[in-house]
C-alpha cells in the first residue's frame, strides 16, 4: 500500500521529511492485522496500519452493522465521517472465524462496555494460537484472577489474558494515552503508550504500527497506565464542570474562565497520581493519563456531560440528553469511587484524598447539586 | 469594606454560600497591605486583599506611571481595563516610602524582570522591620547565595531573602499556581499555592488573604514549587507550537487539533517533573507547574508567541510581532537550558532527558526552525 502523504502529515512534520521516506521503505514487513470492534478509535487504527503496508480487517461488533455495510459499500466510516484508507476489508460479525485466518495481529476496538463480548466472542478464537492482541480499551474490570493484592480493580488486559483458552499463547497487551481517533484518521502527531507484561511484545507492536505521525512508548506497568488513563474519562467529566458553570453564567456565549479548570485539572491530577501510587503502578505512568486528560477535556464526549452538568442540569437530565452516548466516564468513576470507599474502610486510603471524585460520585449516585469543594483541594506541605 | 458579591461569585460558588457569609464577618482583622508594582498580576491581587478588609496601597514601579495615574484619577486600571476595588489608594513610586508606613504585609507584583528593580528600590526599606512579603514573581535567578548544591538557579524567593538587609526580621515568601489576573478580578475559583521557609509565615499570610474564590495551598518546598510554576513559562509556549502549526495548515481558520498539543503536554509534565527533582524539590510540588501550564497554555501570553513560532515565524519575527510584551518564557526556557548544559557536562543529568526544551532553546537562540522532536518523546519502561 502506498503511502499516503497528505497536506497535514507534510506541515505537521515539518523539519523531518525524512521520517515518511523510511516509512515508505518498510512496506516489506507487511502482516494480516484484524481489528475487532468498528467503533471511532478501532476503525481509526487502520490509518497507521494502512500505512505501515499491513493487510487490515475491520471486524464490527454486532452494534456496528450499519457501519460495516457502509464501509463495505463505499469505504465510508458513518460516525468517523471519514473514508477509511484505500484497501480495509469489512466484515460482518458473522465473518469473525474468516477475518481470523491468518492475522499475525489481533487489535481489540471494543470500548470497556465492550470487554465482556470481546471476551466471550472472540478470545476462544485465539485457542492454540500465540497472536500479540492489542487493545484500545481504557478501563479497570472487577478482578476475578487475584493477581492483584491492591483491590477489586485490575487492569483489562490482565482480566482478559486470564480469561484466554489454556491452550493459546497469545499475549494482551493495551493502548493508552492521548488520540482522538478523528485526529488519528488525519495523521496529526499522536503519542501513546503500549502497555504490557512483556517487553519483547511490546517491541514487535512497535515494530508494526510505529509510523511518522505515530509515536509508541512502551511500558510493563500495566497497572499504573491503564489506571492513569482509565480515570481520565472521570476526570475529564469533573475539570468540564467548570466549563459548565461559567455557561450556567453566561448562557454559553461569554469567554471560558480558566483559573476553574486549572484548579480542577490540578487536583485531578493529584488525584490520578495518588490512584497509580494506589494500584502500585508507578508514578511515571501517571502521566500517559495527565496528556489523556488534557485530550478528553478539550475534544471527547465526556466534556458534553461535565458541562450538562456544571449548567444546572441533574444527572439524570443530563444522561437523557447525551442518550446513545457510552459514558466510559460514569462507569469508572462509579466503579473507583465504590473501591475507595472499601479502601477506606480497610484504613488503606482516606476518602479526603479524592474530594473530586468523591464529589463526581455524589453528582452521578446520590442526586448530588455540582458543587466543587474547592476548600478540599488545599494542601499543605512542610 | 463591604462584600462586593456579584453575579460570578454566586454562580461559581453554587452550593456553597456559607463562605460568603463567614468571610464578611472577619473585617476585624484589618491590615495594611502595600503591594509594589502595578502590573496585571499585582493589581488583581487588590481583589482578594480589598474583599478581606485590608487596607490596600498600590504602588507603581517606574514603569507604571501611566496606570497609576488612572488609578488615582478614577480607579480604573488600563491594561486590566478593570475598575480595581473602591479603596484602593494607588501611589507613584515616588510615594513608595511613605506608602510603606504603617504595613503589615507587603506584597511584589513586578515579573521576574522586575527583580532587581525590586531589590535595590524595596528591600532597603524593609530594614529594622520584621514583615511578610509575598510575591507574585515566578522564576528562578542565576544563584548568589550559594545555598543551593543544585547548580547555579534559585528560586526568587531565597534570592532576596539574602539581599534584605541585615537587621531586618522580614520573610519572602511567594506565590505559585494557575491564575490569570483578570479571573481573579471577577473572583473566579482560584487555587493557588504560597511557598516559603517558614510554614508559620505561610499560614498568617494565608489568614490574611484566604476567600471563598481565592484558594491557598501551603508549601516549604520552595525549590519545588518555584521550579515548577517558572518552568510553565517556558512549556506554555512548546504546547502552543502545536496550535501554531495547525494555523500555518489552516490559515487559523479550521478546527485546532488536540493529539499534537496533548503530546507536548505529557512531554512537558515529563521535563517539568525531572527538573523539579534535578532541582532537589519534592514531587508533590510539579502538580502547580502542571495546573499553571494548562492556564498559561489557554490564557497567556505566551501562547501567541508559540502560535506566531509553530505558524512559521522564526524567533526574530516573532519576536517584533510581540514587541512590547515581556516573555519570561523566553528567558527561563534561555537559563534553565543553559543549566541543563551545564548539567551535562557534569554528567548530572542528560540533555536527552529534556528534548522539548533543547528545541526551544535551539528556536529561541539558535535560529532553528520548529521542527518538533515527536521520537524523542518515546519512552520505554520495564
Amino acid at each position: 500500500m502506498k503511502w499516503e502523504a497528505n497536506g497535514s502529515m507534510s506541515t505537521d512534520t515539518v523539519g523531518q521529511p525524512t521520517g515518511i521516506e523510511n516509512m515508505a521503505n518498510e512496506g516489506d514487513s507487511m502482516s494480516i492485522a484484524v481489528m475487532v470492534g468498528a467503533g471511532m478509535m478501532g476503525s481509526a487504527m487502520c490509518t497507521p496500519l494502512s500505512d505501515r503496508g499491513h493487510e487490515v480487517r475491520l471486524v464490527g461488533t454486532p452494534l456496528d452493522r450499519e457501519i460495516i455495510s457502509s464501509v463495505q459499500a463505499s469505504g465510508y466510516h458513518p460516525t468517523l465521517q471519514r473514508q477509511l484508507p484505500q484497501g480495509v476489508k469489512a466484515y460482518q460479525v458473522d465473518a469473525l472465524a474468516d477475518a481470523l485466518v491468518g492475522a499475525d495481529l489481533v487489535l481489540g476496538g471494543v470500548s470497556s462496555f465492550g470487554v465482556q463480548w470481546f471476551r466471550e466472542t472472540v478470545l476462544p478464537h485465539l485457542a492454540k494460537r500465540d497472536l500479540p492482541v492489542l487493545l484500545v480499551t481504557k478501563g479497570l474490570a472487577e478482578q476475578e484472577t487475584g493477581q492483584l493484592e491492591t483491590g477489586q480493580l485490575e487492569p483489562i488486559p490482565w482480566a482478559l489474558q486470564a480469561a484466554l483458552p489454556s491452550s493459546s499463547g497469545s499475549t494482551i497487551c493495551a493502548i493508552g494515552g492521548p488520540c482522538i481517533a478523528r485526529e488519528l484518521t488525519e495523521r496529526r502527531q499522536t503519542t501513546v503508550a503500549f502497555c504490557g507484561d512483556d517487553l519483547a511484545v511490546l517491541g514487535h507492536l512497535r515494530d508494526l504500527l510505529a509510523t511518522p505521525y505515530y509515536h509508541i512508548s512502551l511500558s510493563t506497568d500495566v497497572r499504573g497506565v491503564e489506571t492513569a488513563v482509565a480515570m481520565k474519562n472521570a476526570y475529564a467529566m469533573g475539570v468540564s464542570l467548570a466549563i459548565g458553570l461559567i455557561h450556567r453564567e453566561n448562557g454559553g456565549d461569554g469567554p471560558e474562565a480558566y483559573n476553574p479548570q486549572a484548579a480542577l485539572f490540578g487536583q485531578s491530577t493529584r488525584e490520578i497520581q495518588r490512584l497509580v501510587q494506589v494500584m502500585e503502578g508507578r508514578p511515571e505512568s501517571a502521566v500517559f493519563g495527565i496528556a489523556d486528560l488534557y485530550v478528553t477535556v478539550f475534544g471527547g464526549r465526556t466534556r458534553r456531560l461535565g458541562i450538562l452538568l456544571g449548567s444546572g442540569l441533574s444527572f439524570a437530565e443530563a444522561s437523557q440528553e447525551l442518550a446513545g452516548v457510552t459514558l466510559e466516564s460514569v462507569a469508572i468513576a462509579t466503579k473507583m469511587a465504590a473501591a475507595v470507599r472499601r479502601w477506606d474502610a480497610e484504613n488503606r486510603v482516606k476518602m479526603a484524598e479524592f474530594p473530586l471524585l468523591m464529589h463526581m460520585d455524589g453528582i452521578i449516585n446520590a442526586g448530588q447539586e455540582v458543587a466543587i469543594p474547592w476548600t478540599s483541594f488545599i494542601t499543605a506541605l512542610d
